[in-house]
C-alpha cells in the first residue's frame, strides 16, 4: 500500500486501463463483490470480514486504508469513517481461486467490531452454544455518535 | 470438538431438536451456505475459505474435523477425503452477525491449498500485480491420485 511503500498501482480506479489486469484477475460474485478479511498485521487474530466492489479494493490500494463496500447501505464504507477505527493495510492477498481478498493491517483504536469489541468474532461455541468471549472494550454509542 | 474434549452436542446434524438453536443462530445466505475461514490454530496463519451448509457445520461439530460444502460440486466435503489433507478443529466462532465461521484447527499434512500450497492466499500484492510468493510443497498430481 501506499502508505506502507510496499505498493504502487498507476491508475487503480481507473478500469479498462492496462494498470487494471489485477482487478480484473480477482473473481467478483454475480453481484459485482468478494469477501475481503481483516487480519491483524500483528499477532494475526482476524479481526472482521466484510465485502469489496471493483472500487473498493481500488480505493483501498490507491489509499493503503481498507475500504469495503456496504451491502446495507449499497455504498462504499471507508472503514473508520464514522468511529475513527480506520486500518491502514499492510499487506494483500488474493487466493488460489482469486475469490478471496486477505488484507493484514494495523488496527487503529484495537477496535474492528461495532459492538466495540476487538474483533468481530467474539462467539465461540462451547458446549452446545455460542458464549460471547470477549469484552466490549468501548461503548458503541460512544464510538458512534 | 469432540476430538479436542471441549465441546459437546447432542444430535448436531438432526434439524428441529432442541440442540439445534446454535445452528438456527447462523444467518444462512440466502443458498443456505456461510462462509467458513481455516486458520491455522498455531501461529494464525489463514489457509482457506470454503463454505458450509447447516449439515456441514452440524457434522464439523459432531467430528471435530472440517467439512464443507462444495458449490463446484454440490455435496459435502469433507476436506482431506482425496488428499488426506484433514482438518482437526481446535475452536469455532462465530462474527458479530452470525454469517461468518471462523475455524482454527490443524492442518495435516501441512497443505490446505489444492495447488500443494501450506495456505491459498499465496499471491500477494505487489507493484500493480499479483505476485505467487508461497512453494509448491507437493505436486498436485501426487496429492489427488
Amino acid at each position: 500500500m501506499r502508505s506502507a511503500g510496499a505498493m504502487n498501482t498507476a491508475n487503480p480506479g481507473n478500469p479498462g486501463s492496462p494498470d487494471d489486469a489485477w482487478l480484473d484477475q480477482v473473481s467478483w460474485d454475480a453481484d459485482g463483490l468478494v469477501p475481503a478479511i481483516a487480519q491483524e498485521a500483528s499477532g494475526g487474530r482476524i479481526l472482521m470480514v466484510a465485502w469489496m466492489n471493483r472500487e473498493a479494493l481500488a480505493e483501498t490500494v490507491a489509499t493503503g486504508r481498507a475500504v469495503y463496500w456496504s451491502r446495507s447501505r449499497g455504498r462504499l464504507w471507508r472503514k473508520g469513517e464514522e468511529s475513527g477505527h480506520v486500518q491502514t493495510v499492510r499487506e494483500l492477498r488474493l487466493d488460489c481461486d482469486g475469490d478471496v481478498v486477505l488484507l493484514k493491517v494495523d488496527q487503529q483504536g484495537g477496535i474492528a467490531c461495532h459492538t466495540g469489541r476487538h474483533s468481530c468474532f467474539f462467539q465461540r461455541f462451547e458446549n452446545g452454544r455460542w458464549e460471547v468471549v470477549e469484552p466490549v472494550l468501548k461503548d458503541p454509542e460512544s464510538i458512534y455518535r
